[in-house]
């Protein structure tokens, strides 16, 4: 599918790209630029013959494939980089979880003779280095690529191939919405779930016990999430606008809940708990997490 | 351990405690009160010959064990059967979520004769009903035994005695101390992910598209939590006064987090974002979870 393939950071996501690539034979040669010492070590015991290298220069400029996974606010050094070295037939695309930004940050820095096409897929965990990566990481999982006006749709179409053989469903979307989406499904819980998290530590200072080793009643589920890693969160939370939108109207739910408990109104709180469980039926239909309950992790 | 024990409402936790007391052999015969015909046939297939009462009366005057295990809801009603026929030696608990309001309940109406001391087994699961149950629900769980001023240690004693048997750890708290740990552990960890499922379902209307089929990047965990019992969580919720200062903490970091973002300070939002990870070592360390990363549900 590509003769040689460049991965930009190879991390959780990066090296379950690598993983995936390498295993469906989709690169005939695969490049890493990794500055991490360990994870190079922990790299090389996934394929020994990969080339590493350190610096973006003229070694890269023969490949026909560029995959982004780095943190997004590495993303602008990274450009002036690959305008400097790579050809105008390579495919350029990246994995950040936002998109309005790294669209903007492409069009104005970007050399215009270079392709990017930018993808997102929906995969990861709290956990992230490259010893915790996969090759079916992808499996069943959404690819969100992202549609612009006057993007050279052969391009789109081999990124969308290039995914469908990870085992991805691909679907396109221009970046707003996508912002829009995922502020909702995966910006704001993670956000709620830091806040949460902040909250019983704070709780915990102030009643002065040891609240934390109580969580297996519902905190515990929200520390997973709010374990993630930190530097991609940041960029995250930087650069998708939506946040704000997505805090004030969670906010303004937050406060009339508070008002129904306060008010004792037992018919709004009974509907607004029945009316939580339509969401679970949808998300166990799409797919999205199976029906088999949780008694906790063991 | 007990000639005869009555478990009233047995549906995921009266189920689970009627399965374990049969396995450990932990009472002589067991009566279930139980008015739904489906939980009724569900509990059959778990033991043959237990013995079913529809209503509270002379039935259950030779009882030594009695476990409330229906919503909290419930417990005024089931006080005044039990009034009228326990005998003075019977130990009562009940294994509700909130404790100050049923220590109030029980010093206003149960017979000063009898003895009740209350349990909170820190067990469960988003689903509910019989055929969810199981012996080991208890195993390696928290079970919270109230503690109150000039309670009969011998009582206090046996009960914990049977907690273990069924696996627990037990701790001894006064009812104050146990609602105001538990408004933030669990009480307002099941509040936000109702609050986030309604502001995803808020968002689905506001944007008139399909969100919640792309919930595998955080909003599915909080579905399942909230899917929990509707009316188990009605009570709790009218029953922790607790909670609204939970609440309150919460919107104050809350507000805090967005002026953070809004402000770009990268300083303090790197610092949010670790300091989470520590209570996440914590709930680890205390055996409140796994260490094993999640990569979704498959």
């Amino acid at each position: 599918m590509f003769k040689k393939t460049l991965i930009i950071g190879c991390g959780l996501i990066g090296s379950s790209i690598l993983r995936a690539i390498h295993s469906k034979k989709l690169s005939k040669s695969i490049i890493v630029f990794e500055k991490s010492a360990k994870n190079i070590s922990r790299i090389k015991k996934i394929k020994s013959n990969i080339r590493f290298v350190k610096i973006l220069n003229n070694q890269i400029s023969d490949v026909d494939l560029v995959i982004i996974c780095t943190p997004m606010s590495e993303y602008k050094k990274i450009i002036l980089k690959l305008n400097k070295n790579l050809k105008s037939k390579c495919l350029i695309t990246d994995v950040g979880s936002t998109k309005t930004n790294i669209i903007k940050l492409k069009n104005k820095y970007l050399n215009k003779k270079l392709i990017w096409v930018s993808s997102h897929p929906i995969a990861g965990s709290e956990v992230s280095g490259p010893e915790y990566g996969s090759k079916n990481l992808f499996l069943n999982k959404w690819c969100v690529i992202i549609k612009e006006k006057r993007k050279i749709p052969k391009k789109i179409n081999l990124l969308k191939k290039f995914w469908k053989k990870l085992g991805s469903k691909v679907i396109l979307m221009d970046s707003n919405n996508h912002d829009k989406i995922f502020s909702i499904t995966s910006h704001l819980p993670h956000l709620i779930a830091y806040n949460l998290i902040k909250t019983a530590q704070d709780s915990q200072k102030i009643q002065r016990k040891n609240l934390i080793q109580y969580s297996a009643g519902g905190l515990r589920d929200f520390s997973r999430i709010a374990a993630s890693n930190e530097i991609m969160w940041r960029d995250i939370f930087f650069s998708n606008d939506n946040i704000i939108n997505a805090i004030n109207l969670f906010s303004k739910n937050l406060n009339s809940f508070k008002k129904i408990i306060q008010s004792k109104n037992n018919k709004k709180l009974l509907s607004k708990l029945v009316n939580s469980k339509k969401v679970r039926k949808q998300i166990i239909l799409s797919k999205q997490d199976v029906a088999k309950p949780d008694f906790g992790r063991e």
